[in-house]
């Protein structure tokens, strides 16, 4: 962790004229940021009575109000309860060219909550894993993030306590946690070390600011943020000339044969009088276990993702028909709106979160990336080859956070693509379902099927494997994604 | 209250055939819904076991969920409560295009609220008129409202409840809440009365279903919903049909001279010598108040509007400068983005009104549609026209939930405002505060000056008051907006 020599105080008139130049400055950055899309972070924790308050006030007058959203994270509400522990994060991380203050932030877990035993050992473990996961994916997307612990010692802590205490009008603000956290000092102390150590990054850097001279303090705090922006402003200029030097070379994907797709038996159907007795029984189970999964409070991800045609809307109004209405959400993805495209392409899935009990279907989702975005060139290779481990790392959570994730990819071959396309154009009640996109979509199918195979190959993990559903007979589509539900929602409710 | 004739129930083949019917119709029509921008709301309330859910998805299963979301509003949360009775309803609304259905609704303070003595007599009294407002300006903005009451016999209610009791898998639906407001029928019967004579409307009308036969009620809740839907599209046609035939006349706004912007005396000013102290002590007082309004849980808004350039900024600075930046928040307000045009345009509002015991500034807000909406001609006039009545329900309903809510108007002459745009061409660090579009805006004075006239007459409320703030000095109008607002607010804390 870097320090400033605070040995010296500054002096007032210091001060001011320090303050005026760094003040212009960041007004400058934060204008310059907007402009160049950087998104920033500001991370503030610290000890009770360090000062947090004026601190943060101080920062903030020198910031446009049009571009920055301060967040106190209090106590985490009902509804934070009931979703992954990141989610409250994840929903509020700044739009690009924004700034985003977090007053108390993701180290709660690892401090007040780690210490004060509020939870298991081996959540608050896996936490520095998470918080480490979370903020790397941040900066891969362009985030500056910066982290301060705002630091004074157990004395100079029962001092200002006192003080305040002696105040009539402000003496509520210390509370008996805040008088028994300061017991706890040396407890709380050791949990900071530890956290600074496996989190303090290249990419989100912590930085102890010790508050005992205010304007030190402040100085300090505007110095860093304001390095850290030029640093990555400088980042990106010499990105771009790197570019200009270098042009890359435009590989072809090389279509290496079908490893996965070519395989998959598309004879494989079912007859109409043993369809519908079965769909009804089982669309019974479904309900019934979706009252239960309700009761246990564990929520239920089911991710369709297929080939146009493929029959994925007919396959969810069978697996739903039967649901409460009250208890499940059918998310439809499209390409991301003007709005979310300003947020790293995650933000708009984590908003969607299903809480404890609930179930959410996405028709399509997360997977775009290494789909659409990555054929039509929409994103940079940089960024969809780094996306797998980014939905591995997210779906992850979402198991760990006691979430059954399932994941199914409907299958046709492109003749039953063409015959049900057609179909579409000719019957007046569907033609509205089919597009020019789907048509010119349709000519990329080699370029699809690499994309298709290398995804199912790198994200089927043990936490949340892919199904692969053959698509051809609409019917033993449709039986076999809820007999695959059943059977992974009756092993997971009998695990635990 | 209109009733289907329900003495014939429908036979299933009849049943099965109409719902064919039904359904091709009811998909049809949410297309055409989505491509005229028609947003659609769906009410749902009931007795319990009137089968609601059942219902509802029969209804789900007809759309596509693309254009879809169900609201099942369970009890509010802690964040609801700490909001404006209407504010979880609002931040709901459908998207244009889109269909809002709500299991449980806004219509829950006159039922279960009521009847079981969760609010006093007063509030719920007041919620008709808040409810009424809330739906007519949603219709006023192309909304289709359609309510449903689904309706069964207390010894219905009775024989249903213990069916479900006696099946052990879905036993625990039926709670002591459930049994004790059957106990209280004839009550609830009474409040359901009186709701629907309160609210039964044109633009939002109620349909009481009576569900013992699942059948008919099925049919008759998607016989409303199509009826609702075919009507407006009709309305829509009709309206633009008119629109050929009759082109209007573009009338002048006519500048009626100036009864209130000319008579303010623009000269008053203060000294340096005495602004800075006095400065520093309001400051001080407002820290204070603050502290005290988020001990009473009261929540204070305040509106910033005036002329480009006329200080908004650097006012609301010294506003919140010693502000605890855990309880306030700036929202600056420019044109609606994609998302938000796609919604009433006091949604963007509704979605920032602060929890209780929180400030939010607003540097602009709502008043741009009786401004810069109404002189660009962004809306039609019919549009801004009605929008003074609507803020003024708005603004009341703030008040009403607890609220403080003050609106400062900061008035310069056009000299001022053309020294201080020089000022800002000229001086490099302020160079990027003025666009083309201030320029632009300043060759309109005079139909701006008639605007805010006409705004001030007419939203100037005893409940929210507007302030002139005289601002060539700013100065002299930061002062002024510190001892109203500390006066209003002090006020305010002694009446309650």
């Amino acid at each position: 962790v870097e320090k400033v020599d605070l040995t010296n105080k500054i002096g007032k008139a210091e001060y001011h004229k320090v303050m005026q130049e760094l003040t212009i400055k960041m007004g400058e950055l934060q204008r310059q940021a907007r402009q160049m899309d950087i998104p920033i972070t500001l991370v503030f924790e610290g000890w009770g009575a360090s000062g947090k308050g004026m601190l943060l006030n101080k920062l903030i007058q020198a910031l446009d109000p049009r571009g920055l959203t301060v967040y106190p994270m209090n106590n985490a509400t009902e509804e934070d309860k009931l979703h992954p522990y990141l989610w409250r994060y994840w929903v509020r991380i700044p739009q690009r060219g924004r700034v985003a203050i977090f007053d108390q932030s993701w180290y709660q877990r690892v401090l007040a909550e780690r210490v004060e035993n509020l939870i298991k050992e081996k959540k608050w473990r896996k936490a520095y894993y998470e918080i480490n996961s979370f903020e790397r994916q941040l900066a891969d997307d362009g985030h500056v993030i910066v982290k301060f612990f705002l630091h004074i010692s157990k004395a100079e802590q029962k001092k200002r306590f006192r003080e305040i205490e002696k105040d009539p009008e402000i003496s509520w603000r210390v509370t008996d946690v805040d008088w028994l956290q300061h017991k706890q000092y040396s407890k709380h102390l050791a949990a900071v070390e530890e956290m600074i150590e496996k989190t303090n990054t290249d990419y989100a850097p912590w930085y102890l600011v010790e508050t005992y001279d205010k304007r030190s303090a402040i100085a300090e705090v505007y110095t860093k943020v304001i390095h850290a922006i030029e640093n990555k402003i400088r980042e990106i200029h010499e990105k771009s000339e790197q570019n200009k030097l270098y042009q890359p070379v435009n590989k072809k994907t090389q279509s290496s044969g079908s490893a996965i797709l070519d395989k998959i038996d598309l004879t494989k159907t079912i007859d109409k009088l043993i369809y519908k007795p079965e769909l009804a029984k089982l669309q019974g189970e479904i309900r019934e276990l979706t009252y239960t999964l309700y009761r246990r409070k564990i929520p239920l991800i089911i991710v369709y993702e297929g080939w146009d045609a493929a029959g994925k809307g007919s396959n969810i109004k069978r697996l739903t028909q039967t649901m409460d209405p009250r208890g499940y959400k059918v998310i439809p993805i499209s390409a991301p709106n003007e709005v979310e495209r300003e947020y790293h392409y995650l933000w708009r899935f984590w908003r969607e979160i299903p809480q404890a009990g609930n179930v959410v279907v996405f028709d399509r989702s997360w997977y775009g990336r290494v789909l659409v975005e990555r054929v039509e060139n929409f994103c940079s290779t940089e960024e969809w080859t780094r996306a797998y481990e980014e939905i591995n790392e997210m779906e992850e959570q979402l198991v760990e956070s006691g979430a059954v994730v399932l994941k199914f990819w409907l299958h046709i071959d492109q003749e039953e693509q063409l015959k049900r396309f057609e179909e579409r154009k000719n019957n007046p009640h569907k033609q509205w379902k089919i597009t020019d996109e789907d048509w010119r979509n349709r000519e990329q199918w080699e370029p699809y099927q690499h994309a298709i195979e290398e995804m199912l190959l790198r994200t089927s993990t043990t936490y949340a494997p892919w199904t692969i559903v053959e698509a051809n007979s609409k019917y033993y589509a449709r039986i076999k994604v809820l007999k695959t539900l059943i059977k992974s929602v009756e092993t997971r409710l009998a695990s635990k």
